[in-house]
């Protein structure tokens, strides 16, 4: 096994630095975050940061990195209060990464990448068509990170559109039938292969594999 | 597709809508945090809100849920400002999940999962002998989410033990390789398959699949 220690890490070269540090994690969920700003322009950005905080308020988070460079996702959300949340998929995982490139405030990602947009009604926010599984937020606190100046956006749930099939009976969605991907360090995307639902664990006894369904 | 307003989420059952809601962020990834007590008695727990925050410092952060219930992880790193962070794999995924039943605050749970610890000379937490990725970090800041009630805990890496074999030239892990597991729902369990690794997105060009290497 390699050992690391904090005095090989402070002298690492950054990029080899951000690599390994990005790696340690572990897998992270790959999402693309819709948002538009005061000039009616549909803003487009993936994020591996976007995390479950609680299901009831149903909050998300994800961590914005620091805003001395511009960030069109958090300066829209601070606008218009509003964003969508959008699984990437094996069937756009290519398009979606393309969104990470540097464009312009005035250049939309949806037409950059060929990604489609989308929109219900009382969301000032664009989805993406071509993802299954996507919600709608409301913006309701950034917390500031001043250990490293990023910052923590929270949303809270508004609207859900989701693969009906994908629903099971118990409330769990099964994304894995939706391609949905993952990400490993910066920049290598998955597929998932599951191993099984397992039940709830209790000390007396070992968890035992359960159905899709979660029924006998 | 189905649709699901905020009156259909605040009317469902809470275990129905608990299954949704933790569907939403996508994969998450499984770790194991250890952390001991003032008596050395050695703790164990599943966490799926492991994620990067930050390079440079190292830091990672998680949500640990409201301590109005007894939270050993968090009661013991509020003791001892130390913990290690193991990445779950295949080999040992239903122990780790059993880490979440709720044993006794004098009962270890590498005991009653059959987990081996492991101890280096510095950090007092134990790591999980069976992980081939674990890091230890010291506790850098609580911030309170008074949202929900969470916490988000940060801690710096200052320990890094890893496979060496899984560390590639440019410093990314490649964490398929060591059969690192990942969660989806709040129990269904899945392993990888990579799709690539891309090239840094540019504007004026498409990504391209890149070896596991980055090299040509």
């Amino acid at each position: 096994m390699k050992y690391i220690n904090h005095d090989d890490l402070v002298n690492m070269a950054p990029r080899y630095r951000a690599q390994i540090i990005n790696s340690l994690s572990g897998f992270k969920s790959a999402n693309l975050i819709g948002t538009r700003n005061e000039k009616n322009i549909n803003n487009l950005a993936i994020f591996s940061s976007v995390f479950h905080l609680g299901a009831s308020p149903a909050l998300v988070g994800f961590i914005s990195r620091p805003d001395s460079v511009e960030r069109h996702t958090l300066k829209n959300i601070q606008q218009t209060k509003q964003f969508t949340i959008n699984q990437v998929s094996e069937n756009f995982w290519q398009a979606a990464h393309q969104t990470s490139a540097n464009y312009a405030d005035d250049e939309s990602e949806f037409q950059q990448t060929g990604l489609t947009t989308d929109f219900i009604e009382g969301v000032n926010a664009p989805f993406v068509k071509e993802s299954q599984l996507k919600y709608a937020l409301k913006l309701k606190e950034i917390v500031p990170i001043p250990l490293n100046n990023t910052l923590l956006v929270i949303g809270e749930i508004t609207d859900i559109i989701c693969e009906q099939a994908a629903i099971k009976t118990d409330g769990y969605i099964d994304i894995e039938s939706l391609n949905t991907v993952m990400v490993s360090g910066l920049d290598s995307y998955h597929t998932s292969q599951r191993l099984s639902r397992l039940s709830y664990a209790k000390p007396d006894k070992l968890p035992t594999k359960i159905s899709l369904d979660n029924e006998k």
